[in-house]
């Protein structure tokens, strides 16, 4: 999706993809294959490029640290970048700026999640340090025997370990900003993000009910997160909506499944916002263009050919915004959404989830 | 641009470019360089396609019929194509089925010129049947001597010419419209171009002070020619509009610069529509955004670098939508564009032209 900004913008992208398959690499014309964990394969490949900025949190920071030493210019930079990393780092370096965390402690072996739990109470949420998305990396503990089984696990395989309370929300949110080099910065509008197993279903921007002071509160801790961590680029950040206020709960410094939404509902999309940001161009409006946008997540389902529900979906709503991501469909992955805007958040939501729905396929399971 | 929207639609193209510096060439993985004039290198790229469809009319049709003959699917098909390619062949048909074309007749001779003059009136307007384009093969004469000039030199090239009657007109509208196979149709709002010199330089969606009735009528003589001419894919009808009513000008078969508005201002943009028509899915909505969109194209002044106008329009103005094409800038050229949408048409005029102005780069001339 990056690649669609990118070509208005008269800007190359070179992509170092894992695999020929990765959807970047289905689109972009200039295309190195090689593992970006890897130093010398990072190394060559940032050599040829402007520019350097990514599409998900994996590369190794110590990697891209010592790139920045020879001065290339990494958005967002290995500082900032550690604390989408790195949970841990993320919770220290934003408690201590008195920005909302849940209540956390790092833990090792299964007293210290009992000691955690004595205080903060059952179910203890444990959490990778490292790695973890839509759901993976994330385990909920209702005992000791439960938390040591989790632990246990975890310390063979060298995994990092923290616990979290379950924080009591009403709903989740998530703030999108985006900052440039010069400290320029904008903030869209706090959407609201429905979950399921840990994997974000359907956005609703802006969040329905949410007040202007509440909103405007969210925006300004991530204005604050960005600013504080140094961020260049697009970030997302993950709330928690409770009666005391937003608490954060994850950060991602890139284009993020909760702004799909801006690609046809906002002025400028999060897409084009990155580019901008990272090469220091002038940032774009956020603002929405509709009272209304709804962006459900198409998962994939037990059929592998999505195109064969385009004929019904785009028959039926004329109005619909097709996003697929040439993505090989497995069950529960996301390979690709739909968009709808206008003034009727109920017959929007029900035209986007009729959609996705239909494009996943029926499912055995009824 | 077309490659924007088939990255949604996880469709993937493959271009057959003249040269490898062409816009589609720089943005689409799969490139083959070759001249599409040439019978052999169109045959074999055409093996390996789904569908064939154009983002110019120089493709010779005998060449197209004979694929089209071993079953290639080719939309616009070449005998529909035939009519955006030979002014003649256009007006012939479009005149016998009682549509709106300015009176014409072909010409070799310039008593042929002086004897259509002797009818209709001096000026007379001098067109090559066929390859004009940006004001290209088109000439204004008022006299016997200067059609004389004009008819011996296209003798001499092998050029066809007709004779047109200088129609008196209030303005040009384009009618831009989409039809698929099925024969389902679409029409977009007319739009009024602002043309200098033979080159567009300015649309307004929809076309100001255009009533309902007009409008109408506008779209149903595109949707009629659509229909009439069997297009499959998107048309742009240029048109004279007259107080007795809108004449033909000019067909285009392909995403047309008229219809560049529609990337940013419309629920489905023309190159999406393209994309849906060739490939026999419903079409998408063609509904504005905004009360009014203005898009004003950039032309190539005499410095080539367009990205360093980039900073001082998109922090001026945060709402410009900026499209680039990667053309090597020449003078006259069309290398981008720049769209704003929004209530209130003076100032969106006021900000599309000074951004494209700036792109655009100083005037040794002032």
């Amino acid at each position: 999706m990056l690649q669609q900004a990118a070509i208005a913008l008269d800007v190359r992208l070179r992509v170092l993809a894992a695999s020929p398959d990765e959807s970047a690499a289905q689109v972009i014309p200039n295309v190195s294959v090689g593992n970006p964990g890897d130093a010398s394969v990072l190394g060559s490949f940032a050599a040829g490029c402007d520019v350097l900025t990514f599409d998900h949190e994996q590369v190794p920071n110590a990697h891209l640290r010592a790139l920045e030493a020879q001065g290339i210019p990494i958005r967002p930079g290995p500082g900032a970048l550690l604390y989408a990393q790195d949970k841990a780092a993320m919770r220290e370096r934003l408690g201590a700026a008195g920005l909302p965390v849940p209540r956390w402690r790092r833990v090792k072996a299964v007293d210290d999640i009992t000691e955690f739990a004595g205080d903060a109470g059952w179910p203890v949420i444990l959490k990778a340090t490292h790695g973890g998305y839509d759901g993976r990396g994330v385990w909920s503990v209702t005992d000791r025997d439960a938390a040591a089984v989790v632990a246990d696990e975890c310390a063979q395989r060298g995994v990092h370990l923290i616990a979290e309370e379950r924080v009591v929300f009403t709903r989740e949110l998530a703030a999108l900003v985006a900052r440039s080099p010069h400290g320029q910065a904008v903030a869209y509008p706090v959407v609201e993000t429905v979950q399921r197993d840990g994997i974000c279903h359907e956005l609703v921007a802006p969040a329905p009910g949410l007040g202007d002071g509440p909103a405007t509160a969210a925006q300004a801790v991530a204005l604050r997160v960005a600013e504080l961590l140094g961020v260049t680029g697009v970030m997302a950040v993950e709330l928690f909506d409770t009666p005391s206020g937003v608490v954060v709960n994850e950060l991602a410094m890139r284009p993020h499944n909760s702004g799909h939404w801006t690609i046809d509902g906002a002025v400028t999309s999060q897409f084009e916002q990155h580019l901008r940001a990272v090469l220091d161009l002038p940032l774009g409006s956020p603002a929405p263009l509709a009272p209304w946008t709804v962006t459900v997540n198409v998962l994939g389902g037990e059929h592998p050919d999505l195109h064969q529900g385009l004929l019904h979906c785009m028959a039926r709503d004329p109005g619909l915004h097709v996003h697929l991501y040439g993505k090989q469909v497995r069950p529960g992955r996301k390979v690709g959404h739909v968009t709808v805007l206008g003034s009727e958040l109920a017959e929007l939501r029900a035209r986007a989830r009729h959609a996705a729905d239909f494009l996943r396929g029926p499912s055995d399971e009824g």
